[in-house]
């Protein structure tokens, strides 16, 4: 049989399981959105808008510009790039034409479209959603659709000058977005790797013990060493060298002892992430971020295409956020390094863009500031509605609906309710429940006298305002709304 | 053959297909996005960024909440809702789990949600994209995924009040993006219904009749007949007297007409579509939008939901927009109506929310603002970069690197060369290209003097700005960027 004889075969096929009715008689309807997703309410939306404001700018104010990608790709633009994770790359279903996955991450994507249109220097902020068929376990705040948050510089520049920035980045942003105390942790794969060459790891174990490293995070060093021995069949000797250098933490002066180092100065490789960690840290000092940068060699990070600097933004004081179990890196809320590499491996002539970038966990994010509006006591307003346009009496409908297009003329937010004749207390008691600060109230005496009853939401107050002046009064009154 | 057994061949014809081969030898490496999708580059993403901005302002103004749903549902949720283009759907592939497909439209994941959440009442907006595998024509800015802009209202109320508004909507959307002359078709279900049924069109064929109605902004009355006639089965008569009707154009006094009309009084249907049509004009002169609204018999709309009210937007002066094609209706921008079923249709006791919404056609939109900038001498600027800082002397990086960090800390927008050394000309050339206003220059000089050389790009005016007054001074020139 021929492959155009088959899907012949397979057309006529389905044609007939379409005449019998399909696969429809077995199930029956469920409510529910897909397995591992979540619908977000307009209460997490406000939040979600806050949050994406607070990272917007600062991208902003860093220069960047904006780009989007379509959600899925070609399946083979993604193949080959996540390793081990391609099995959770969600597969469209071969309908005829072409085969497609949607996005695992927003950086494979980039560097396809830097190699399709040949864009050779460009700073890009992407937010947008990704996916993952990942065993969700949703209490923790992870899902199998949830959003990214990158900022990355693709260009040829001078060592260490845009990763400087990257870092800064995330400073800035886990300040404004008052998380709580945090920490950035810095490494550089060409340490870690000239480190397993000093220390004695066979060339063809680079990665896998990197990703053994990579868990120091949430196993003791003892769980570490013992995978790296007996699941990956290292010498201990050589593990007990690398429990050496994974325990050091430091900042610039750590990386000049390292340089110094009778063992790591050997490799190459090493001193050439040694001198440019050297130089970063130069280049924080200017930033004025040191004081949450640390130079950690335990930090190894997953991803396959890192080449230098690498870097993980961890929060120190979880607060109201649940602690960590099992597999579940503890309070991580940004992370990225430079990959080099990725853009010419979609380059028909290969030719190389260097890149660096940071990804913002703004699902954890999203969380914590739920729950930190939960705590508080402020109402989380999910309209920006100024006045609401009542009347106490009836028949007035059609002032209500006059007035409240005069205000939407004049760029007011104003809401009407959609009943002819509604009672005022239930005009008054939306407000209360959806923040609205003012209610413009006409009545027969009102009208007549060309006035409007201004009522403040929250201390009742009244006054009269005369019709020409409301809008101006309006304004004055929520300027700070 | 039953059902399982097919089901059982189509897998063995399938592990067949793979192994020889399958669809992947013919295809080498393509650097492309999927068929039918476009990457947005920054220039697109800045113009995209302005238009969901008027559009967002405005739902914002009539109060609007904001939710968000997944990219994809069950498959189920989607089944029985789009009639004939059910084929359109993407669906994903049967990776164990659940059976899932990309959502079609923004609607029915809404009505979705309303029933899931037990919401009876929600003003809301929802700007995402959707997915169809038609067949794209990219010329004509018809795409496989495309972005939705949709404005519901969903709860009982007093009739046509919602629904005026969300004409207001549209009203203000279009004036506001100045896309030119544009013109707002109503009619309502009912009243087609009403009209089908008194000229003795028989039942069981309203809705495929009405599809073809649906074709007349496209199609000359002729072929409509002829369809009708020819391939629907209808009688010449009856044919003849739809073509009566579906002629007809006007405002409230087409309406009283109508209700006055021998035939069409018949209906009980057509007679409450028209007493609410005449309602309806009514809150619309309130809302001073009359003068775009035309009550048309002709407009029918192709989905099967709407049962009420329907309306579709058209610019009437389609200025650099392509001429319309087969098939492409005609500068059609926004369009919705009542469906005051669909919930209904998910709630497991048939409960009914009576919704009313509209959706904007946003990527249209897109391509005649795009147009639009073509075609104008003003620069489109992708970033919002307030500032550059540079250097004319060489050694000055770490300097650079301060000012900005500074300024970054201020809350302004700068960008810095990532070059220990870069020429000014390059510096002042970059500015010039993305249209950044301001040059802060800092020399041996200025440092001694404690002292900015502030540069206004278009004048080339220098003047000599105290380190202490920088941020204030930027500030004050750029306040109107």
């Amino acid at each position: 049989m021929t492959v155009s004889q088959i899907d012949e075969e397979v057309a006529k096929l389905l044609e007939l399981k379409v005449q019998l009715g399909g696969d429809e008689g077995r199930h029956q309807f469920t409510l529910k959105t897909a397995k591992g997703t979540r619908d977000y309410n307009p209460k997490q939306m406000a939040i979600r808008e806050k949050v994406f404001n607070t990272i917007i700018s600062c991208f902003k104010r860093h220069g960047a510009e904006n780009i989007d990608t379509p959600v899925f790709e070609l399946k083979e633009t993604l193949t080959g790039k996540y390793g081990e994770d391609s099995k959770l790359i969600y597969d469209l279903k071969d309908q005829g034409g072409e085969l497609l996955s949607l996005r695992y991450d927003l950086t494979v994507p980039f560097a396809r479209y830097l190699a399709m249109n040949k864009v050779t220097n460009i700073k890009r902020y992407h937010i947008a959603k990704v996916y993952r068929r990942d065993n969700p376990a949703m209490t923790r705040g992870r899902y199998r659709e949830f959003y990214q948050c990158d900022f990355d510089i693709a260009g040829q520049y001078d060592p260490m000058i845009p990763d400087a920035e990257c870092l800064k980045i995330v400073h800035e942003i886990l300040s404004e977005l008052e998380l709580g105390d945090f920490r950035i942790k810095v490494n550089d794969r060409r340490i870690l790797d000239g480190m397993f060459a000093v220390c004695g790891v066979p060339d063809d174990k680079f990665r896998t013990i990197c990703s053994t490293v990579d868990k120091l995070d949430k196993m003791s060093w003892e769980d570490v060493r013992s995978e790296m021995v007996k699941e990956k069949g290292l010498s201990e000797e050589a593990a007990d060298q690398i429990g050496q250098y994974v325990s050091l933490q430091g900042g610039m002066d750590l990386a000049e002892r390292l340089l110094q180092d009778a063992k790591m100065s050997q490799s190459k490789q090493a001193c050439a992430g040694l001198t440019d960690m050297k130089q970063l840290f130069s280049y924080l000092q200017l930033f004025q971020v040191t004081d949450k940068v640390v130079f950690d060699l335990s930090l190894a990070r997953g991803l396959d295409y890192y080449t230098g600097v690498i870097y993980e933004a961890i929060l120190t004081q979880t607060g109201p956020v649940p602690k960590a179990e099992e597999g579940v890196s503890v309070g991580s809320v940004a992370g990225g390094g430079r990959y080099d590499g990725l853009v010419g491996m979609f380059d028909p002539k290969g030719r190389k863009v260097p890149c660096v970038g940071v990804s913002i966990g703004i699902e954890r994010v999203f969380s914590i500031m739920e729950q930190k509006a939960e705590a508080s006591a402020e109402k989380v307003r999910t309209t920006e509605t100024q006045v609401m346009v009542a009347s106490a009496q009836k028949n007035l409908l059609e002032e209500r609906l006059r007035l409240t297009a005069e205000l939407w003329n004049a760029g007011i937010k104003a809401e009407v309710m959609y009943k002819k004749n509604p009672k005022l207390l239930s005009q008054l008691q939306h407000c209360e429940d959806s923040g609205i600060p003012l209610v413009a109230i006409l009545g027969e005496q009102e009208l007549k006298d060309g006035v409007v009853k201004l009522r403040t939401v929250h201390s009742r107050e009244e006054i009269d305002v005369s019709r020409a002046k409301l809008v101006e009064e309006i304004k004055r009154r929520t300027s700070d709304v």
